[in-house]
């Protein structure tokens, strides 16, 4: 058979790896006419982790989230399990964070308009006014928040005051050029994905592709990551890399930078939003 | 928890796609206390098909594979299951073809000899003696089968008998450059596996980096597939590519083909050992 | 010593492959103190051609083109040269055709605001509205030109007027859907570059995603070319690829594609404005 | 006109960039008929360093080394230029060194014995006996050097002595595992290459595959660069990637490691014996 529907339903669960935890899963699932279209797993053998990602289509029409939840709890309590249940056609809101540079956001808002990244932009925040026309362009709110040493707390308040009425269920870093506190970083764990500009753990801190070019790589790279208290140490979702070699400057490797930034964020984003990634201690899981 | 032993069995499953079929194995390999390491599954949503591979390892010693089988047996009924299992610790026969060019069979040997690919070798064949040497000193019988327009029928089945006195599982041509008989594709079917030396389905046929360099490509590749009576057109199990550019001749992107051909081939030749690959009409499903 | 002065010219060069001619063209390059920044060259053993590209900056301020071409001249004459020389500074005029998807049409634009792509688009032209306003955002007069099975050759007509009229120096076809007649290829030859959504030669002609779905291949690609009357035969440019599985369909194969026609078509106009690109009869010599 | 002769000559030029250079060297050649075959350069704006590479094919048969190097002395003195004269039919002598892991060894002998790597293997020399079986398999002689740390001065010394004898113009570290002091990095800079196991400068010292498992990169890499007195700092020839993902282990790292690590110390000793690499700094040049 195929799915009878278009209805989309995304549950995620982790827990401790034991026997008989996809079997309670399918069961309760199948006694519910619930057709599993893709699920992916993973068992971390040294973590003794396990991670699923089932998205299934109802059989019938009249699917309810607030009674699957009230029926799986006693399972999710017998396998002291942290799970989510998500319906796939309720689209994300994803608040962007930029600062002067605009590939990412640029090609953030493409996708978004010709649907490649299902999501919804309630907002766009910037510390400068060089991206407001895009924002406007694309109808969407924008808010300048500028920030300076002194001003620094005031500022990521009011960041995370917008995240907070926008209902931001995601923030992305679109190569927003400010370190977050620690204490900004704690409050968005898991939920803000930043795009650092080189293959780490190479090349940390600023300036990466001088850095590059100084040392002489053959290949240059991006990295998306979750952001941690610990500069360019959180949880890797994704990385691409190009050819470099001994002509390029620092400027021709920004340039083929800026286009594997883009892809590897916008790989991130979907992948976060389509519900793939777990944070699995300082590491991700991609269940794809 | 973690597996309890180093035993380490495989469950291949294909049937028609509907509810209830994970729940069932699931249930089945709980109630037997047999933990699942790993498992991957695919639904063609076109084809209506359900594709499942699952390593599980026995939480006790006293696992029986005829004992799994036979009460496997109604499940697999019920829903019209193909399936298989293996003891991933008991290695497949792999008996390899070659004809002049030895790179992929070197290369294959060589993985075989530090264990990276767990098969074991019984025989090579080959309708030259240039490779007798390598087999010889990887002990590893040789035999020598050339192939006439007017001997070939008389030399496929030669190969066909070799093949079943080593009880091959699977049959590889390593740069055979015979083209097989339509009898010898059905007899060998979904498990021989040639390597292309382009990538298809561009150049098929002969001397393809001469076809590449005349039309002028920017990327060459090899594909890997299960050999079927069309020629070149068997399912596709991998590919791998490499730029190439105008200062290539054919030998040289002959030679940049020969590391591409034992890349793809060694992963394709991985693949079918470990289980990963179902046949899906005229493509494969590859499960890893 | 490094360059004195920020102008840039482009020297290319073709012709017979022979003795003494670097030497004769270093020699006068030498003679009026223009510094080489960057050369690259090749010679085809097999068609006896030799292709040249000379990056040079003047060591003086007044240096003079028509000077250049009037000394070069007896030097081009000796050893029967095609050859053109321009001014890095002067940007080419792009003209760039698009049909109703803007993914190619935005991210040509999006490079050129960024200066990424170094050309001015005196006029986008399509048989659609849909990018209408991509235009007028961009502030490029848009020309809608539609085009029927009746009214082709009027279309073509008129496309080529306006080519003329913007005094086009290329033509870029962005994912537009017309197959040009061969009167109109000819009349663009050698400076019409075209996407295909597929690695050619595999998948030539319609709905190569579909083609590439149902082949079952596990790689995907885009080539950029120049046009010629032979559909999907013009001299390749440049091509790029990226990983496919079973679990692609025809959509999300295209959704991949994008990004990858997107990439490839940038590249191959930013070789040909930067000069880069030789016709080598039914191939290109690619100079970077 | 393509080469007359077989005969194929490489000389290598690096010199401070100044206008005249080229047109000198080019003028020399053509004044003793000699066909460029290629010819690749590059200026760094940076450094204000020229490199050149020309391969040159005599159209006569009566060409003498010796007579080129000294009518070519005046050019080279003029322009303060250090450079190598060398005939491409002449194998260099590279001394291969390895310890237990045997695929870098096993993957260069077998491009030396197909032809792939113009080069002569003098001798192998390992601190440990793994190895010489397939040395003697190869028909090429073997040196046990064990080291220990009361005898490093005493093991190195020796190999030096073994380089010495068998003239090797290159020394190979094909996972050779220690590290060598600053005095022998003297004694062999720039004809030392070493690979290291990981996209350097990610991940130095020990245990990268591991490092690069806890780390959770998302794809993993290798790294051939001459060895200097400053360990994995040298100046990198070339490196390679493959993906990774959360299932690897630092086990199975390691597996798809041995090919990166094969196919980048390949490409890193072609591109040497080939004469291509210039040291640049701390960076290399490599005109190809």
């Amino acid at each position: 058979m195929t799915p009878r529907s278009g209805e989309r339903f995304v549950l995620r669960v982790t827990c401790s790896d034991e026997i008989g935890i996809i079997a309670d899963i399918a069961a309760f699932l199948a006694a519910r006419r619930l057709f599993i279209v893709e699920t992916t797993n993973f068992g971390d053998a040294v973590a003794g982790r396990f991670f699923l990602r089932v998205v299934f289509s109802p059989e019938n029409a009249n699917f309810g989230m607030r009674e699957f939840e009230r029926e799986f709890a006693p399972i999710a309590t017998k396998w002291k399990m942290q799970w989510t249940l998500a319906d796939l056609r309720v689209k994300p809101n994803v608040l962007i964070l930029a600062s002067r540079s605009d590939h990412c956001l640029n090609d953030l808002l493409y996708r978004h308009r010709i649907g490649a990244l299902e999501m919804t932009v309630p907002a766009i925040v910037s510390n400068h006014h060089d991206c407001a026309w895009l924002a406007e362009r694309h109808g969407i709110p924008y808010y300048h928040v500028p920030v300076t040493p002194s001003t620094k707390a005031a500022a990521e308040a009011r960041i995370l005051e917008i995240a907070e009425a926008t209902r931001a269920d995601l923030v992305v870093l679109a190569r927003y050029m400010q370190v977050l506190s620690n204490e900004m970083c704690a409050a968005l764990q898991g939920r803000c994905i930043n795009i650092h500009h080189s293959f780490l753990p190479g090349f940390k801190g600023a300036g990466p592709y001088r850095q590059a070019y100084e040392r002489g790589v053959k290949i240059i790279g991006a990295t998306a990551h979750y952001v941690s208290p610990d500069l360019d140490e959180g949880p890797i979702i994704c990385q691409a890399v190009e050819p470099a070699g001994h002509a390029h400057t620092p400027d021709t490797l920004a340039a083929i930078g800026r286009d594997i930034e883009c892809r590897v964020l916008a790989q991130a984003v979907k992948l976060h939003i389509e519900g793939r990634i777990f944070v699995n201690g300082a590491k991700t899981v991609v269940l794809d």
